[in-house]
């Protein structure tokens, strides 16, 4: 490109399809606050808003102290699926996993010059470098931190313990859904980039199917939860939709790059269930997390690396690996007849993160816990974090200051006159 | 445009423009969800929030398996504004609609060989097709359902059902604007498209032009509605305003694209005395919907058909029907000097929207009314959906599993150690 | 540009640039109506929406009527932080302003002909012309007011006045952080321009480089407000981070374009102790404001000005006033070795605008104050303005047409059949 002013389209274009792709992903910052407060009871809701938005804080000064690394890739390092909680040790945790999948040495990357199994593992948006991350991290957060105070009876069985504002629920979900479009088609990074075998296409088309297919996977996941939950609990409930709709866009995000549409539906259709299996097993197993996140992020991102591993079209898959550089060959997926290599990589992925989260979380919040930082007193969650922390409830519909009787009225009407 | 590189270029800018002005569109979904969650009483804010995320999921799905059929104009296919409970047959009313104005063999639109009048009927973004269509439909559901129990006292007399979160409402209203500007401008499809004859000019332009333009009818409307139901009601109110502006979106997408910023003005200020007087004259019916559809999307709708066959400007209409292509002559707006033709053609839109609509919805709702199957019992209407149908409220602020007594206190604290 | 190809693709780019960043400029007006409802007592919610909503429309149509004189310029006029209450003054106050910083002829304009201290003031998206100008007229307006009644006790010790709703207040932060992505890199106006004597850069580099400056400044802010308040007060705040985060946003908005991320971070550190300092002030002085206009807007906004006199770059100051025209030499900041010319226009700055709008505004509020025209009663106050003036509360969730009693539920159930 010696050409100067086309120098300069192309990276007006690509900086516009960035800049705005990564102002979305910033969205999922306030669709995950929303989601948080409106699914924990109302007398923590300002306790998780907190940490939502420190999050945003932390990871923005540390997105920049520590290096735009892995440019827009790194868009993730400040993801909010990632608790700030658990920022000082994911801080090392997550970029380890980066570097295997999207560092151009890591083993299991699709851009290293030994590919692993010859194929080596597509996680296009990270189902398992952002979501299976999070969600295993969450897994032993919760376990060893054991259920709420009361949300399990004397016989094990569940008491409900609802979210304490649906509406919240419902904008955080539309709000990450909106943000999504800017997660995974943006993960392009560059939008004029076109394919030299195959002229009339280019990342174009590609960003463009990779919405449409995120949709479906979402929106599948999202009906077949609202049905499968009705079938099992005996009513609609707009909170189990939200979750679906979201387990549909975890598990999409590896392979949102190189499936057909059709091929989406499939993958929303398992979220879903995948979903509703793991929420009947914890309640059965008394483990408790109100943000459902191992179920979530572990289970429905776990899923869409294998899913990438079936379903993986060759064509799409030399696109987005080998820009369509002519004579490659690629593994592809299982059930479109491409071997073994990928889907082995795919597992092969899914056990590393598994072990490797495993291995450095679990012992850390069993030390946490012991020495006691891990959990707050019992009067203190009984009485709620809002009031007992943070100076106030989130909510003040009786204000202290409305006078209480008509006495008070006169003497506050009178007094300043 | 043989340069593959010019190519590139052209088709990277233009989905940069259709895919972001879509992901406004869907922003829309998330305005609506808010809007009508805040303008329902707080018992059924769970049901019409489920309604709206069971829209949007259904909406993404069907949009796939029943084709891109009309590209970006059928992102219109999933609209807001079309309840999900008409999903099933306004899968076969809209689209009937959106054939006759939107596919170039439509026998009332701007692309066909055989020009209706020799003009066409202009509904650039659906005024008529998307709001009076959904706006009829509502009528009629309205009209056979009747109002809600108590909102008319036995001698007909309004009671006031305030919906129960007005923050929710203009978020709501707030967001639906944010999305106008990916619906309107948006549905130009493409930005890099230049006019033969007018070098100066392209689509560029316009897209902007139709941005400025929606936003001063919306405004225009809003701030009408404000004062006149001032003088009406003798308070401020500002549901009403909300309700104004959208009334002034509504009808400002027919014309959009072909009228000057000025026109936009007289379009806000009629739409909103529409809006009005239709209000006080469903009140004196007693015909009851939350949400205004009726008088809102089909009233406003109706009006915003009108108006483009009074106020479209010759230059922008061979703009948007044919490119520049020159030497071509074309009926304008009626009050600009360009005939009888355009305006006749847009009365024949709405004239047979109002048939079309009226005499499949009208008989189905009646029929659904017959089989008991429409309306919800009385007494589940009293208690409301949410606690009948939902498993509970939306809200929890007096959380039940916060201890009600000293004793209850002790005893939860006590319970696990 | 003779070549219409490449005249069609500039403007083209340009105005999706241009359209989408003021779209997220839009977004501001809905955060700051959020967090305006979120930060008052629910009494007012509605009173403080509704000015919102109507300082977005009159904004839109006197944007429209008075002119685009400065194109994208002027999206500030119709910016979120000066209230509708002012607009007819602020209709002459504020163009003022913005002719003497934004016009090429304007006395402190870096774009004049005949530069003020040879250097010009830099105030790249506004932090003196926009949130110093709003931020002293709120300052005089609060002063002249009084505080609420009952916000301090007969000893000046404040009582705390609690915002109604703390989700509001961060959906409101977190939409205005969204929106300031399109203000401060959008104010660039035009992404494809390159600079002839830096060949490798242009406003792509420099667009982006904005937004990140831009999230470190206010990040920082956030951060420091966070640990800063808690050392002073004993407890976490989540609205103290929330204004905190704006406090450094509206510091950076002057210099954004022209500083290095290193250096937002010390823009943000000290923003966060100004307004924590005048927020300390304020208490102690028994001055009160829900908003902290005077002392995010004007407090935090001259700090950015005296900021960009201290930090800007030569090379970025080049690119910004000069588009990199070779041989220029400009004033740059005073630490960087820029000499005392820009920090000197920078203070005149921060002094003319403290100087015109203390003497427009301050006379003029205290007119009206004499006339009674600016304080509600105190009746009016206590009850609050939603059921005094906009016919009702913004939130009924003990809905009145809920039966009270197994009676009623009969007698409404058993009334209409």
């Amino acid at each position: 490109m010696e050409d100067p002013w086309e120098k300069s389209v192309t990276y007006s274009l690509n900086t516009i399809f960035l800049l705005f792709s990564a102002y979305l992903v910033f969205v999922m910052q306030i669709g995950f606050a929303m989601l948080c407060a409106g699914s924990v009871r109302a007398k923590n809701a300002v306790n998780i808003m907190l940490t939502n938005v420190v999050d945003a804080v932390v990871g923005s000064i540390s997105f920049y102290l520590f290096g735009f690394a892995f440019a827009f890739g790194s868009g993730s390092n400040s993801n909010p699926f990632i608790g700030t909680n658990l920022f000082a040790l994911s801080g090392f945790v997550y970029p380890v996993v980066v570097h295997w999948l999207w560092s151009s040495d890591g083993w299991l990357s699709i851009g290293s010059s030994n590919l692993f199994l010859g194929s080596g593992a597509i996680d296009f948006a990270g189902s398992g470098v952002v979501h299976m991350v999070g969600g295993v991290a969450g897994f032993w957060g919760s376990l060893i931190l054991g259920p709420r105070v009361g949300r399990f009876d004397a016989f094990g069985k569940p008491v409900p313990f609802r979210g304490h504002n649906a509406s919240l629920v419902v904008l955080g979900t539309f709000l990450l859904w909106f943000g999504w479009f800017g997660f995974n088609p943006g993960s392009f990074e560059k939008i004029l980039v076109s394919y030299p075998d195959t002229s009339d296409e280019g990342n174009w088309t590609s960003t463009g199917r990779t919405a449409v297919v995120t949709t479906l996977a979402g929106s599948t996941a999202g009906l077949i939860t609202l049905f499968g939950r009705r079938l099992i609990i005996g009513h609609w409930d707009a909170i189990d939709v939200c979750n679906g709709l979201l387990g549909g866009f975890v598990a999409i995000t590896s392979g949102c790059s190189v499936v057909e549409p059709w091929a989406a539906i499939i993958c929303g259709f398992v979220s879903a269930w995948v979903l509703i299996g793991l929420n009947i097993m914890a309640l059965k197993l008394n483990y408790d997390d109100p943000l459902e996140a191992a179920q979530l992020h572990a289970g429905c991102g776990a899923w869409g690396l294998i899913f990438t591993g079936l379903f993986a079209k060759e064509k799409f898959v030399i696109q987005v690996c080998d820009r369509g550089v002519t004579g490659v060959s690629r593994p592809f997926g299982l059930l479109l007849g491409g071997g073994w290599a990928l889907i082995g990589a795919q597992i092969v992925e899914l056990l590393a993160i598994l072990v490797w989260v495993s291995i450095t979380m679990g012992p850390m919040f069993y030390v946490l816990h012991k020495l006691k930082l891990l959990r707050i007193s019992k009067d203190v969650e009984l009485t709620g974090l809002d009031i007992s922390t943070h100076g106030g409830a989130a909510y003040t519909h009786h204000d202290d200051d409305f006078p209480s009787s008509f006495a008070d009225f006169i003497r506050l009407r009178d007094n300043e006159s």
